[in-house]
Protein backbone atom coordinates (compact mmCIF):
# COMPACT_ATOMS: atom_id res chain seq x y z
CA UNK A 1 0.00 0.00 0.00
CA UNK A 2 1.29 3.48 -0.87
CA UNK A 3 1.50 5.82 1.41
CA UNK A 4 -1.02 8.57 0.97
CA UNK A 5 0.68 12.23 -0.86
CA UNK A 6 -1.39 14.94 1.45
CA UNK A 7 -0.90 13.29 4.57
CA UNK A 8 2.99 12.23 4.18
CA UNK A 9 3.37 16.08 2.31
CA UNK A 10 1.84 17.52 5.51
CA UNK A 11 4.35 15.10 8.14
CA UNK A 12 7.21 16.58 6.17
CA UNK A 13 6.12 20.17 6.93
CA UNK A 14 5.81 19.31 10.69
CA UNK A 15 9.12 17.70 10.33
CA UNK A 16 10.72 21.06 10.11
CA UNK A 17 10.01 21.94 13.49
CA UNK A 18 12.74 22.12 15.57
CA UNK A 19 12.52 18.88 17.82
CA UNK A 20 9.95 17.24 16.15
CA UNK A 21 10.86 13.42 14.31
CA UNK A 22 9.59 11.62 11.53
CA UNK A 23 7.44 9.30 14.01
CA UNK A 24 6.09 12.53 15.77
CA UNK A 25 5.42 14.21 12.39
CA UNK A 26 3.15 11.31 11.24
CA UNK A 27 1.55 11.33 14.71
CA UNK A 28 0.64 15.06 14.03
CA UNK A 29 -0.53 14.53 10.57
CA UNK A 30 -2.71 11.66 11.35
CA UNK A 31 -3.96 13.94 14.12
CA UNK A 32 -5.27 16.58 11.69
CA UNK A 33 -7.30 14.09 9.95
CA UNK A 34 -8.43 12.25 12.31
CA UNK A 35 -9.38 14.74 15.42
CA UNK A 36 -9.57 18.32 14.09
CA UNK A 37 -12.86 19.48 12.67
CA UNK A 38 -12.61 21.33 9.65
CA UNK A 39 -13.31 24.51 11.25
CA UNK A 40 -10.18 23.46 13.16
CA UNK A 41 -7.98 22.71 10.56
CA UNK A 42 -8.82 26.11 8.66
CA UNK A 43 -8.45 28.16 11.82
CA UNK A 44 -4.81 26.54 12.13
CA UNK A 45 -4.10 27.33 8.11
CA UNK A 46 -5.04 30.75 8.68
CA UNK A 47 -3.42 31.36 12.06
CA UNK A 48 -0.06 29.83 10.32
CA UNK A 49 -0.12 32.68 7.68
CA UNK A 50 -1.37 35.12 9.90
CA UNK A 51 1.93 34.62 11.97
CA UNK A 52 3.95 34.38 9.11
CA UNK A 53 2.66 38.22 7.51
CA UNK A 54 1.98 39.99 10.72
CA UNK A 55 4.55 39.06 13.08
CA UNK A 56 7.81 41.29 11.56
CA UNK A 57 10.76 42.18 13.35
CA UNK A 58 10.67 45.75 15.56
CA UNK A 59 12.98 48.04 13.09
CA UNK A 60 14.29 49.65 16.38
CA UNK A 61 15.00 46.67 18.75
CA UNK A 62 14.59 43.61 16.57
CA UNK A 63 11.91 42.22 19.24
CA UNK A 64 8.69 40.84 17.54
CA UNK A 65 5.98 43.06 16.90
CA UNK A 66 2.09 43.33 14.81
CA UNK A 67 2.86 46.98 14.38
CA UNK A 68 5.32 49.56 12.99
CA UNK A 69 7.38 49.03 16.05
CA UNK A 70 6.98 46.95 19.20
CA UNK A 71 5.28 47.52 22.45
CA UNK A 72 7.94 48.03 24.40
CA UNK A 73 10.15 51.11 22.39
CA UNK A 74 6.46 52.18 21.83
CA UNK A 75 6.20 52.68 25.71
CA UNK A 76 6.99 55.98 26.89
CA UNK A 77 7.06 55.30 30.78
CA UNK A 78 10.18 52.79 29.76
CA UNK A 79 13.63 54.24 30.20
CA UNK A 80 15.02 54.64 26.96
CA UNK A 81 18.57 55.32 28.04
CA UNK A 82 18.89 51.94 29.37
CA UNK A 83 19.17 48.75 27.10
CA UNK A 84 19.22 44.95 27.73
CA UNK A 85 21.07 43.14 24.99
CA UNK A 86 19.48 39.31 24.78
CA UNK A 87 19.89 36.79 21.96
CA UNK A 88 16.62 36.51 20.79
CA UNK A 89 13.24 37.42 21.68
CA UNK A 90 11.82 34.78 23.74
CA UNK A 91 14.60 35.92 26.40
CA UNK A 92 12.68 39.12 26.04
CA UNK A 93 9.65 37.45 26.90
CA UNK A 94 11.55 35.70 29.95
CA UNK A 95 12.44 38.58 31.06
CA UNK A 96 9.55 41.06 30.86
CA UNK A 97 7.80 37.86 32.87
CA UNK A 98 9.88 39.37 36.23
CA UNK A 99 7.45 42.62 35.95
CA UNK A 100 11.01 44.56 37.33
CA UNK A 101 12.83 45.86 34.13
CA UNK A 102 11.79 49.17 32.98
CA UNK A 103 14.42 50.23 29.93
CA UNK A 104 14.48 48.81 26.93
CA UNK A 105 16.09 46.03 24.74
CA UNK A 106 18.15 45.05 21.74
CA UNK A 107 17.90 41.44 20.36
CA UNK A 108 20.78 40.39 18.79
CA UNK A 109 19.08 37.11 16.78
CA UNK A 110 22.35 35.58 17.29
CA UNK A 111 25.51 35.03 19.46
CA UNK A 112 29.15 35.27 18.05
CA UNK A 113 30.02 31.18 17.65
CA UNK A 114 33.41 31.38 14.92
CA UNK A 115 32.90 27.56 15.14
CA UNK A 116 29.76 27.97 13.50
CA UNK A 117 31.01 30.92 10.94
CA UNK A 118 29.04 33.36 13.02
CA UNK A 119 31.04 36.21 13.45
CA UNK A 120 29.73 39.79 14.35
CA UNK A 121 28.29 41.11 11.40
CA UNK A 122 25.79 37.83 11.21
CA UNK A 123 24.01 39.27 14.32
CA UNK A 124 22.05 42.67 15.03
CA UNK A 125 25.57 44.47 16.51
CA UNK A 126 25.60 47.16 13.76
CA UNK A 127 22.23 48.42 14.79
CA UNK A 128 23.08 48.47 18.25
CA UNK A 129 26.05 50.74 17.54
CA UNK A 130 23.82 52.82 15.59
CA UNK A 131 21.84 52.95 18.48
CA UNK A 132 24.08 53.84 21.26
CA UNK A 133 25.13 56.49 18.62
CA UNK A 134 21.87 58.18 18.01
CA UNK A 135 19.69 57.34 21.18
CA UNK A 136 21.73 58.48 23.74
CA UNK A 137 21.86 55.32 25.34
CA UNK A 138 23.82 55.36 29.04
CA UNK A 139 23.37 51.88 30.27
CA UNK A 140 24.14 48.68 28.63
CA UNK A 141 22.97 45.33 30.33
CA UNK A 142 24.70 42.22 28.21
CA UNK A 143 22.15 39.33 29.28
CA UNK A 144 23.52 37.10 26.91
CA UNK A 145 23.74 33.36 28.39
CA UNK A 146 26.75 31.91 30.33
CA UNK A 147 28.18 29.39 27.11
CA UNK A 148 30.86 29.77 25.52
CA UNK A 149 28.88 32.01 22.27
CA UNK A 150 26.96 34.13 25.25
CA UNK A 151 30.38 35.52 26.67
CA UNK A 152 32.37 35.62 23.64
CA UNK A 153 29.61 37.82 22.53
CA UNK A 154 29.36 39.80 25.69
CA UNK A 155 33.23 40.40 25.89
CA UNK A 156 32.98 41.69 22.30
CA UNK A 157 29.95 43.92 22.83
CA UNK A 158 32.41 45.11 26.08
CA UNK A 159 35.66 45.87 23.62
CA UNK A 160 33.40 47.34 21.18
CA UNK A 161 31.34 50.10 23.56
CA UNK A 162 33.45 50.30 26.35
CA UNK A 163 34.88 53.98 25.62
CA UNK A 164 32.00 55.45 24.31
CA UNK A 165 30.88 56.79 27.58
CA UNK A 166 28.40 53.87 28.33
CA UNK A 167 28.09 51.93 31.46
CA UNK A 168 28.23 48.29 30.61
CA UNK A 169 27.43 45.66 32.86
CA UNK A 170 26.75 41.47 32.26
CA UNK A 171 23.71 39.91 34.07
CA UNK A 172 25.16 38.47 36.97
CA UNK A 173 23.98 36.79 39.94
CA UNK A 174 21.63 33.42 39.39
CA UNK A 175 21.88 32.22 36.30
CA UNK A 176 22.78 29.06 36.26
CA UNK A 177 25.95 28.17 34.14
CA UNK A 178 25.58 26.30 30.65
CA UNK A 179 21.95 27.31 30.71
CA UNK A 180 19.14 29.24 28.18
CA UNK A 181 18.40 32.16 29.81
CA UNK A 182 14.61 31.15 28.15
CA UNK A 183 13.99 28.69 30.26
CA UNK A 184 15.31 30.42 33.45
CA UNK A 185 12.41 30.96 36.37
CA UNK A 186 11.36 34.39 36.89
CA UNK A 187 12.95 34.40 40.76
CA UNK A 188 16.66 33.00 39.42
CA UNK A 189 15.99 35.95 37.00
CA UNK A 190 15.17 38.90 39.01
CA UNK A 191 18.22 37.73 41.48
CA UNK A 192 20.64 38.41 38.16
CA UNK A 193 19.17 41.25 37.32
CA UNK A 194 19.47 42.88 40.58
CA UNK A 195 22.74 41.43 41.02
CA UNK A 196 24.84 43.08 37.39
CA UNK A 197 27.95 43.99 37.82
CA UNK A 198 30.21 46.21 35.41
CA UNK A 199 32.63 45.05 33.70
CA UNK A 200 35.93 46.48 34.32
CA UNK B 1 3.87 43.65 27.47
CA UNK B 2 1.35 41.99 25.71
CA UNK B 3 1.52 38.59 23.94
CA UNK B 4 1.00 38.64 20.96
CA UNK B 5 -2.43 37.70 19.28
CA UNK B 6 -1.40 35.85 15.93
CA UNK B 7 1.88 34.14 17.98
CA UNK B 8 -0.79 33.02 21.27
CA UNK B 9 -3.67 31.81 18.47
CA UNK B 10 -1.39 29.85 16.45
CA UNK B 11 0.15 28.27 19.31
CA UNK B 12 -3.30 27.42 20.69
CA UNK B 13 -3.73 25.65 17.57
CA UNK B 14 -0.68 23.06 17.76
CA UNK B 15 -2.18 22.78 21.55
CA UNK B 16 -4.63 20.71 20.04
CA UNK B 17 -2.37 18.26 18.74
CA UNK B 18 -2.56 15.27 21.16
CA UNK B 19 0.55 14.96 22.96
CA UNK B 20 1.25 18.86 22.51
CA UNK B 21 1.28 20.96 25.59
CA UNK B 22 1.64 25.06 26.26
CA UNK B 23 5.31 24.90 25.96
CA UNK B 24 5.67 22.90 23.01
CA UNK B 25 3.47 24.55 21.40
CA UNK B 26 4.55 27.81 22.38
CA UNK B 27 8.06 26.73 21.07
CA UNK B 28 6.40 25.65 17.65
CA UNK B 29 4.61 28.93 17.35
CA UNK B 30 8.30 30.85 17.59
CA UNK B 31 9.82 28.33 15.31
CA UNK B 32 7.14 29.27 12.47
CA UNK B 33 7.92 32.67 12.72
CA UNK B 34 11.72 32.45 13.47
CA UNK B 35 12.66 30.06 11.07
CA UNK B 36 9.90 28.95 8.20
CA UNK B 37 10.50 31.31 5.11
CA UNK B 38 7.41 32.72 3.63
CA UNK B 39 7.09 29.68 1.02
CA UNK B 40 7.58 27.45 3.82
CA UNK B 41 4.60 28.33 5.72
CA UNK B 42 2.25 28.70 2.72
CA UNK B 43 3.34 25.26 2.15
CA UNK B 44 2.62 24.15 5.80
CA UNK B 45 -1.18 25.79 5.37
CA UNK B 46 -2.00 24.32 1.96
CA UNK B 47 -0.85 21.04 3.40
CA UNK B 48 -2.92 21.15 6.10
CA UNK B 49 -6.28 21.93 4.32
CA UNK B 50 -5.07 19.36 1.41
CA UNK B 51 -5.14 16.25 4.34
CA UNK B 52 -8.47 17.66 5.83
CA UNK B 53 -10.24 18.08 2.00
CA UNK B 54 -9.13 15.11 0.28
CA UNK B 55 -8.09 12.83 2.68
CA UNK B 56 -11.40 11.05 3.60
CA UNK B 57 -12.47 7.16 5.36
CA UNK B 58 -13.49 4.56 2.51
CA UNK B 59 -16.56 3.78 2.55
CA UNK B 60 -15.92 0.18 2.54
CA UNK B 61 -13.40 -0.38 5.31
CA UNK B 62 -13.11 3.12 6.95
CA UNK B 63 -9.41 3.15 6.22
CA UNK B 64 -7.90 6.49 4.82
CA UNK B 65 -8.10 7.55 1.22
CA UNK B 66 -7.44 10.19 -1.73
CA UNK B 67 -9.79 8.64 -4.01
CA UNK B 68 -13.63 6.69 -4.00
CA UNK B 69 -12.49 3.83 -2.21
CA UNK B 70 -9.14 3.05 -1.16
CA UNK B 71 -6.24 1.43 -2.57
CA UNK B 72 -6.87 -2.32 -0.06
CA UNK B 73 -10.34 -2.40 -1.77
CA UNK B 74 -9.73 -1.97 -5.02
CA UNK B 75 -7.25 -4.26 -4.97
CA UNK B 76 -8.51 -7.30 -6.60
CA UNK B 77 -5.71 -9.47 -6.20
CA UNK B 78 -6.47 -9.21 -2.73
CA UNK B 79 -8.13 -11.96 -0.67
CA UNK B 80 -11.70 -10.41 -0.53
CA UNK B 81 -13.10 -13.52 1.80
CA UNK B 82 -10.95 -12.41 4.72
CA UNK B 83 -11.02 -9.35 6.96
CA UNK B 84 -8.21 -8.04 9.85
CA UNK B 85 -10.74 -6.09 12.16
CA UNK B 86 -8.39 -2.96 13.96
CA UNK B 87 -9.05 0.05 16.08
CA UNK B 88 -8.14 2.45 13.14
CA UNK B 89 -6.07 3.25 10.80
CA UNK B 90 -2.72 3.66 12.01
CA UNK B 91 -3.00 -0.59 12.77
CA UNK B 92 -3.47 -0.70 9.46
CA UNK B 93 -0.25 0.78 8.22
CA UNK B 94 1.55 -1.31 10.44
CA UNK B 95 -0.48 -4.37 9.56
CA UNK B 96 0.79 -3.18 5.64
CA UNK B 97 4.68 -3.25 6.81
CA UNK B 98 5.22 -6.78 7.18
CA UNK B 99 4.09 -7.37 3.54
CA UNK B 100 2.53 -10.93 4.14
CA UNK B 101 -0.88 -10.42 4.47
CA UNK B 102 -2.99 -10.47 1.35
CA UNK B 103 -6.77 -10.01 2.56
CA UNK B 104 -8.25 -6.75 3.28
CA UNK B 105 -9.67 -4.85 6.79
CA UNK B 106 -12.34 -2.98 8.21
CA UNK B 107 -11.77 -0.37 10.42
CA UNK B 108 -13.49 0.01 13.59
CA UNK B 109 -12.29 3.56 14.57
CA UNK B 110 -12.74 3.01 17.91
CA UNK B 111 -13.15 0.19 20.70
CA UNK B 112 -16.12 -0.80 22.82
CA UNK B 113 -15.35 1.19 26.27
CA UNK B 114 -18.39 1.24 28.57
CA UNK B 115 -16.35 3.43 30.98
CA UNK B 116 -15.68 5.95 28.49
CA UNK B 117 -19.47 5.45 27.14
CA UNK B 118 -18.47 3.79 23.85
CA UNK B 119 -20.58 1.09 22.85
CA UNK B 120 -20.85 -1.22 20.18
CA UNK B 121 -22.99 1.51 18.25
CA UNK B 122 -20.50 4.05 18.15
CA UNK B 123 -17.68 1.86 16.12
CA UNK B 124 -18.37 0.69 12.56
CA UNK B 125 -19.32 -2.68 13.98
CA UNK B 126 -22.56 -2.14 11.78
CA UNK B 127 -20.80 -1.75 8.44
CA UNK B 128 -18.57 -5.29 9.36
CA UNK B 129 -22.01 -6.88 10.09
CA UNK B 130 -23.05 -5.41 6.63
CA UNK B 131 -19.96 -6.90 4.80
CA UNK B 132 -20.19 -10.15 6.51
CA UNK B 133 -23.87 -10.76 5.08
CA UNK B 134 -23.04 -8.86 1.60
CA UNK B 135 -19.19 -9.84 0.39
CA UNK B 136 -19.12 -13.24 1.06
CA UNK B 137 -16.43 -13.09 4.19
CA UNK B 138 -14.82 -16.89 5.63
CA UNK B 139 -12.66 -15.56 8.08
CA UNK B 140 -12.11 -12.68 10.68
CA UNK B 141 -9.04 -12.42 12.18
CA UNK B 142 -9.87 -9.51 14.98
CA UNK B 143 -6.19 -7.75 15.81
CA UNK B 144 -7.53 -5.14 18.65
CA UNK B 145 -4.59 -4.58 21.30
CA UNK B 146 -4.46 -7.11 24.90
CA UNK B 147 -6.28 -4.22 26.69
CA UNK B 148 -9.44 -4.55 28.54
CA UNK B 149 -11.04 -2.64 25.42
CA UNK B 150 -9.40 -4.29 23.01
CA UNK B 151 -10.42 -7.71 24.41
CA UNK B 152 -14.29 -6.58 25.21
CA UNK B 153 -14.63 -5.78 21.93
CA UNK B 154 -12.82 -8.28 20.64
CA UNK B 155 -15.47 -10.55 22.59
CA UNK B 156 -18.28 -8.70 21.42
CA UNK B 157 -17.06 -9.46 17.79
CA UNK B 158 -17.09 -13.14 18.15
CA UNK B 159 -20.19 -13.49 20.36
CA UNK B 160 -22.00 -12.02 17.25
CA UNK B 161 -20.56 -13.35 14.49
CA UNK B 162 -19.92 -16.67 15.74
CA UNK B 163 -22.64 -17.91 14.49
CA UNK B 164 -23.10 -16.96 10.74
CA UNK B 165 -20.48 -19.16 9.15
CA UNK B 166 -17.24 -17.29 9.46
CA UNK B 167 -14.21 -18.31 11.05
CA UNK B 168 -13.30 -16.04 13.78
CA UNK B 169 -9.81 -15.82 15.32
CA UNK B 170 -7.73 -13.43 17.43
CA UNK B 171 -4.28 -11.72 16.39
CA UNK B 172 -1.98 -13.92 18.89
CA UNK B 173 1.66 -14.45 19.26
CA UNK B 174 4.16 -11.73 20.44
CA UNK B 175 2.03 -8.57 20.84
CA UNK B 176 2.77 -7.11 24.13
CA UNK B 177 0.00 -7.16 26.70
CA UNK B 178 -1.09 -3.31 27.13
CA UNK B 179 0.78 -2.64 24.27
CA UNK B 180 -0.74 -0.10 21.29
CA UNK B 181 -0.58 -2.60 18.34
CA UNK B 182 0.53 0.90 15.97
CA UNK B 183 3.86 0.74 18.00
CA UNK B 184 4.85 -2.84 17.57
CA UNK B 185 7.76 -3.34 15.64
CA UNK B 186 7.10 -5.65 12.13
CA UNK B 187 8.79 -8.82 13.30
CA UNK B 188 6.64 -9.08 16.56
CA UNK B 189 4.08 -7.91 14.18
CA UNK B 190 4.58 -10.84 11.62
CA UNK B 191 4.63 -13.63 14.55
CA UNK B 192 1.44 -12.25 15.85
CA UNK B 193 -0.28 -12.54 12.00
CA UNK B 194 1.10 -16.52 11.77
CA UNK B 195 0.23 -17.39 15.52
CA UNK B 196 -3.93 -16.69 14.70
CA UNK B 197 -5.45 -18.93 17.26
CA UNK B 198 -9.12 -19.62 16.40
CA UNK B 199 -11.69 -18.16 19.45
CA UNK B 200 -13.45 -21.38 20.43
Amino acid sequence: MKDLKPLSHLANCFEKLSGVGKKTASRYAFNIVEKFSEADVEEFARALLDCKYKIKNCPSCGMLTDKETCDICRDEERDPNVLIVVRDTKDVYAIEKTHRYRGRYHVLNGLISPLDGIGPDEININSLEKRIKDEDIKELIIATSFTPSGETTALYLNRLFKDRGVTISRIGYGLPAGGDIEYVDELTLLKALEAKQKID
